[in-house]
């Protein structure tokens, strides 16, 4: 009865691990890679899904949709003919601003992982929380738009911190924007010094072949060193 | 003992709001009018308030700048001599993802009120939670960039919901973006029907008039008719 508020939530988050360590026992027994994919809302998840999932050969990927609310997204990838699976966080409230390891679980029965080799979860639009709350993850994939400013890994550094790849979207709009590349650069340095990084362009098709490239060595057994990188 | 955990999000929201009228009491008595301002990640929330807050005529600003972490927007403000006040959310944890209104409350003795006609809180770049969590405002702007493509109204939607006020921000970029603004207007008309909006660039200057109008009738007193619209 003498808890404070901070050992709520430290007690939250050991149950999501505990949760997410089952979830991650799961995508391993049918030997399924996972990539917890995250942005700000609108920093192109989805566009680079749609240009990426097509072009990757030999590996066989499925999507988790999360979304506060509607499928749209589920919708947009339809036409790839991959399974998408799509899962809402809205109870009724205004909707939880992430997915945690529980609302994942509660997806698995939905998840044809005897049929993939790499499932993509696409996270709620969120640079803050969906960092705070691991799902059984191999790796975490952000995506940083350059369209949102140098400062952003300064600003939400868990997030950041956390990813072992950070995509640079929307390279194509660089010559239109003051967007000082190199500062960002140094930026995410400061946080996450050294971490993989692609430019990238969903609506050209830059850096989708490297993105490709990472992914396929993240979901082949001799790529499985990044597994270890995300604590729980 | 029988609660559910639904009950207990209810509990959080009354408590808040409860501190949300007391919040709201205060800045009456001052007769200051108090903005919530909120957005994604990188919409453009600080560029707007360093090109509005210079072109205010007969409007005294002041700002509380609610971040994760850091003081970085804080620092922009800096040079429009205004009063600033920084709140950081983080508790040693990844931070809170959203402004609440007992974090305003703590901020309340470090706000020079008596000084100031209009309070600007520039909440945390997020789409979801900060809508759930009124601090005792008197009306709602959120910054909607055309970055962020036409889908965002129905995928966040009690943002736009809630929202006095829409500004759709970076429209200088339109030429070089496939947004179709018809199609997020219609959008957002499905759910905030009718709801004010600016078509703004912080670039360019485009609609910062229109802005400053609007805020300016907002925090006369004539102006005040927007007050009781913020249910809380």
């Amino acid at each position: 009865m003498h808890r404070t508020r901070i050992r709520v939530v430290e007690d939250a988050l050991d149950a999501n691990n505990t949760i997410a360590r089952a979830n991650r026992a799961d995508f391993d027994r049918a030997r399924v890679t996972v990539v917890n994919l995250m942005s700000a809302p609108g920093a192109g998840k989805t566009a680079i899904l749609e240009r990426v999932i097509g072009e990757l050969q030999g590996v066989s990927v499925g999507v988790l949709e999360g979304d506060v609310q509607g499928s749209l997204d589920a919708e947009r990838l339809a036409g790839l003919h991959v399974p998408v699976t799509q899962l809402n966080t809205d109870p009724g409230f205004g909707g939880e601003c992430h997915l945690d390891a529980n609302m994942v679980r509660s997806a698995l029965d939905s998840l044809p992982l005897s049929e993939i080799d790499l499932l993509v979860i696409e996270n709620v639009g969120n640079l803050v929380c969906p960092a705070e709350f691991s799902v059984g993850e191999d790796a975490r994939v952000m995506v940083s738009s350059v369209t949102e400013g140098e400062d952003k890994p300064l600003k939400y550094p868990l997030m950041f911190r956390t990813a072992q790849l950070v995509l640079i979207n929307k390279v194509d709009l660089l010559p239109h924007l003051e967007f000082d590349l190199e500062h960002f650069l140094y930026n995410l340095d400061q946080v996450n010094p050294g971490v993989d990084r692609i430019l990238l362009s969903a609506r050209s098709g830059e850096g989708t072949g490297a993105l490709c490239d990472w992914l396929t060595r993240l979901a082949t057994p001799a790529g499985g060193g990044v597994r270890e990188e995300v604590a729980m």
